[in-house]
């Protein structure tokens, strides 16, 4: 995180003139910060680059990826009182939101632990906010996926509709030979060609499980599975995810890991 | 939304050098936005200030915080095929966001409604974000309690603890004359003691709804009930909601209503 | 401050290559700043966080609010003469533009001091420099008054011209439940429509103060005098300000406090 | 005026949610802004970017840089009520300030006319506001001087206290061909040996007009007179200001001109 | 290109208050681009993007990417004089770096144009224009390569020097399944083990074009060949590129392209 | 070099989530910077600042302007592998850019340092990095002429023929007295007029080097010589350079000296 990302975070928080804390007289307190519920640690490293900007003191023996337990202290905290009363809001923000994405995560990559499928995230996520959100996938266990249009190409639905596959293809191609070409496709027909023209990876959009086993054998049987990685998307929750996990496919993206997650709560408990 | 703004979300998404969409031949091209979820329409007016910026045309007859209808086209758009496919993700994810906080916040409001208790939001926000989560339980009918640290004085345990009550409040009062002073307190004692020293409003923080009814009752009988604002916090979910509401309080605070909150998922498709 | 801030007003001082400094060899140097007239310290906090960035040490045994007399050193340094040039102005800016501010204030504050009058500020302020000024105004012992339009709301004569007083105080009041509200009015009978109302703050704007007294009067006869805080503003100045002190008002806001104030000039002299 | 300064600039005053004037139906309105003081109009072009970005309609028959009499008005505006009751203060505060500046700057020139020096302002301006001062006292007839420490080198007292006058002109030639070099001096010798070096303007700095008037009789004997722009600075009002006008210096610079300078009020009123 | 790097980039050139385009009396004027050597075009986006934003009409029937003449006019404009005059630097700046990149590409690109291999440059880049210098390339018919480290993965000889080959494999695999990664070695042993480990793309980093021939040998008679990218970098110029070429690697990069490039030289002439 | 400047450009570098980094295990390492071919040093300080901020520690016996020699090692790097992993290429590319220029100016200011003439770059600069170019200039030896529009007044052929010499003179004067005034001239004829006009600097410009000796004929036999600096610039290059400084001239400014310019290669070698 950025020095001025800091500063932005903490302005968002704090507005251009909290008048009431320079008020108070200034002591040195200590202070806990404390989950309310069980989950992965996220947001640590954040947490901590905020509390060094304004001169608290901090101690933590967990790291970015732990378990943490409800009711057990995470960070000691110690300093100006001024300053952890004014800091304790977007810190706990950061905790809250990136071990809730954490948490969430954990749970799927564990519930498909046996298959070996990777679970990833989307670019559904909250406007400047994504690198936090897509860290914390990652923290979690989870594959962050394309971060933006520039770093990979994704041919979709609409790109299909507008340029055919295979000019779309064609582009993607000539957009840099560091860049991967994943296609998304609904049917074994598609997957069929997708594979043909060279795709590193073939999403199956919004597609049932079973027809992406049939998709899968297709591929197979024309020797096509190996050279792409299969991904499956849309739809996919908590609940049907071990289903798809034994399609055969090699990750599943989720866009609900990054948007209506588990918020973890935590507290700040000055002693 | 500031056209700084706009650069800063749309460069999140779409990273320094987008060559594939470059490289596609730009066509134009008619879209529909779509719902795929019933809710409340939120993030209308970010939406289209992108697609303004963009250069893509719109209509759409709806508002912000119109009732919207699963499958039902919320916007049309038409424009270069590359825009669109550029400003998609981004558009998307303003509207699905919002307006799944918009849904929620309007179902907590009218779960009340009889009882004439206002619905708030807290600042348990997505650093950065906040104005947008903000703006979006107001277009639910919600109300955004203080924005920041700035705009009203918020007296909660952990300056109670440090400072205690009364210094705390002088502070608060010496802080300005158009700020409004708020006590969170957990006990009748504590909301007397608030009360008589001229608190604007008083929280009932992590109560449950029968010590709210008796603290409310030493109210009444002391003639402090009139001259505050009684708010309930702390744990308080839709399942729950109810039972607040008829404790007697005038605002109910949830921070729910701006984390896991719901995401309305919209599609965009190309014609 | 923050270091962005820090940076963008020293960049305005320096300009983009100081090809000069860089070719003076650096010295280590001792200097002082003294103020060049008596009055009341403000900006130390500012200049202090300049010296900072810089890497020039310094010491100083007042703080801001403190009384200083012209000629008297305010501020010791040491450090590199480089720096300590190129940090001269800006610095002696905060001083000069924040003391002065605070050395008006101090007066204003302290001819109404028997009255128990408040002293506020408006929003007439530098663009840009308003919280310097606000912070000035409050460390000279005044009220900041509202920020911004987002933090509290006043209904002013524009508006009600437009809207007139009851539709606009409907839309104040459904802002949010932690914004006060404030009504302007010109005579006795408005004054008593907004009290009716339900207004936190009336002010009478640009009224004398007979007028005013008039006004506070009839609220009492009605029981409405205390449930509101009563603001005078507009033409007020040094010469009349202790005359409307004794009208009965709780506030007097000028907006003078912040524009054409004093600029309290200070030197930076090395040994 | 960039729109990253409009957006900044109004976000100031506006803050991060304005819900009030959200809430407000918005109407077309007709409005106007007036001077209460007779002045000279500077600020207009700030003005009126604002309005643009805010989508008002204008009309104005004068430009930065008239005469204005107290009550006649100055801008006619037309367009959205939010809009208009949004944009008053910033504008009116860009009109004020500068209007203010410029009225007194024109004073200080007109007092001087006769004898063809020309009014400076100097570095003494406010943080993050220097351009649009600089501005207001070219507006007014004044000149802009040095705007930062790049443009041009300025030999001041504690630049020869730690270097000598030597050392210091020599790296300030070295600093540029294009830089003009300008050295402080307190009295005839150190004008003389100023003069020697090569020094393109010579101040004197804090010196009575008597004595700046031998300064130049030594400089004319020593034939060194025509060489140099000869500038007074220190301790000049509006009161002494035509007595030093009188002593044969070329420029006089005032850091009162945009410091503690008059505020120009200008009042919007909605028809 | 963004408003705000618009702003940007004239605000570096004019400075904070260039006055002297001001006192200017503004006319219509005509002007010519015209190109003083041969050459590709590029910049053209961007310059027209600043007379945009200047207000300054244009016409032009070149495209990015297309030859030019010198001596040809190559964009006509229209508008303010002031406008013309103070964008003119800026945009010739873009229009002449940028075209000097596209200059030298295609000469690279049509060099090697029979043995279809790719040419591309690297992150050599000049820090804050990387993204312009970047798709001056893609204009010149070359390939962006990696944009940063976040796109995709480099394992570079100081990478391995570190970790070892495998270790840093594993982790760039764990980085992401949408990442390709590339892996830098010296010799054949290590391009046999990068090709083994499955690599996408091997790059043979300084070697000459005889060692780049027998790897690639190497690589064939062990069935490696097919399923990696095969990249030549390291002190290849215009002079030996056609040798290099010849090896039968797939992508050739040159850090030169992208700095001590062509400068397209462009005049601006009004009419 | 701004922090946030340097946030900026390192940013651009890696990314908005550089996971590879992330993943690889921190090691305590040690590294040399090492030159690939003789040059003269410049970026240090801001490679430097790079270091700083990412924690890494550095020893180097050199200044900026100090004679490298290929191989030669010219900073000692130890901290995080890492930090050490990712600051390399932006440092790189300020040490490479930075020097590349220094070393060239440094030639062309040694070519001519018998005629006692001065070396100046123009405003012919990379959009975004001009001051680190200027500045390069400046360690090479060379003179950084004017920055930016505001500093100075340059009179170029557009401006006369828009305006003619003697308007644009006028605007030009009025500008302030702080800003030197140069004009642009093609023949003696101009050169005469410019010079009577009062023009601080005469640029010659794109005249041969016979022409040149003729209009400084025209100047002295008229006494108009040593009022004046004279300026070379346009087709001058390192071949024709000395023909030029021969002329008489005080000044040869050269676009070629930030432009086209040389890249001094850097390596970093982890131990």
């Amino acid at each position: 995180m950025k020095i001025s990302e800091i500063e932005s975070f903490l302005g968002e928080d704090v507005g251009d003139f909290d008048i009431f804390h320079d008020l108070l007289p200034d002591k040195s307190v200590k202070a806990e910060i404390v989950p309310k519920q069980d989950g992965v640690l996220a947001g640590l490293e954040e947490a901590i680059r905020i509390f060094d900007y304004c001169g608290i003191s901090y101690s933590c023996s967990l790291m970015d990826g732990d378990t943490i337990a409800s009711g057990e202290t995470t960070i000691h905290l110690e300093g100006s009182s001024r300053a952890i009363l004014r800091a304790e809001r977007v810190s706990l923000n950061f905790l809250g939101r990136m071990s809730g994405i954490a948490t969430i995560v954990r749970l799927c990559v564990e519930a498909v632990a046996q298959t070996g499928v990777r679970i990833a995230c989307t670019r559904k996520t909250t406007p400047g906010f994504r690198k936090f959100e897509k860290k914390a996938v990652a923290i979690g266990g989870g594959d962050p996926h394309r971060f933006n249009l520039t770093d990979a190409v994704m041919i979709k639905d609409n790109h299909i509709r507008v340029y055919g596959m295979d000019t779309a293809y064609r582009c993607a191609r000539d957009a840099g030979f560091m860049k991967r070409v994943e296609i998304e496709v609904e049917n074994a027909e598609d997957a069929m060609h997708a594979a043909e023209l060279g795709a590193d990876v073939i999403m199956f959009d919004n597609m049932n499980a079973d027809s992406i086993v049939e998709c899968i054998s297709s591929l197979k049987e024309n020797g096509l599975r190996d050279s792409v990685v299969l991904e499956a998307s849309g739809g996919i929750t908590t609940d049907n995810l071990v289903l798809y996990a034994k399609t055969g496919v090699d990750v599943i993206s989720m866009g609900a890991l990054t948007h209506p997650s588990l918020w973890l709560d935590f507290g700040l408990d000055v002693e």
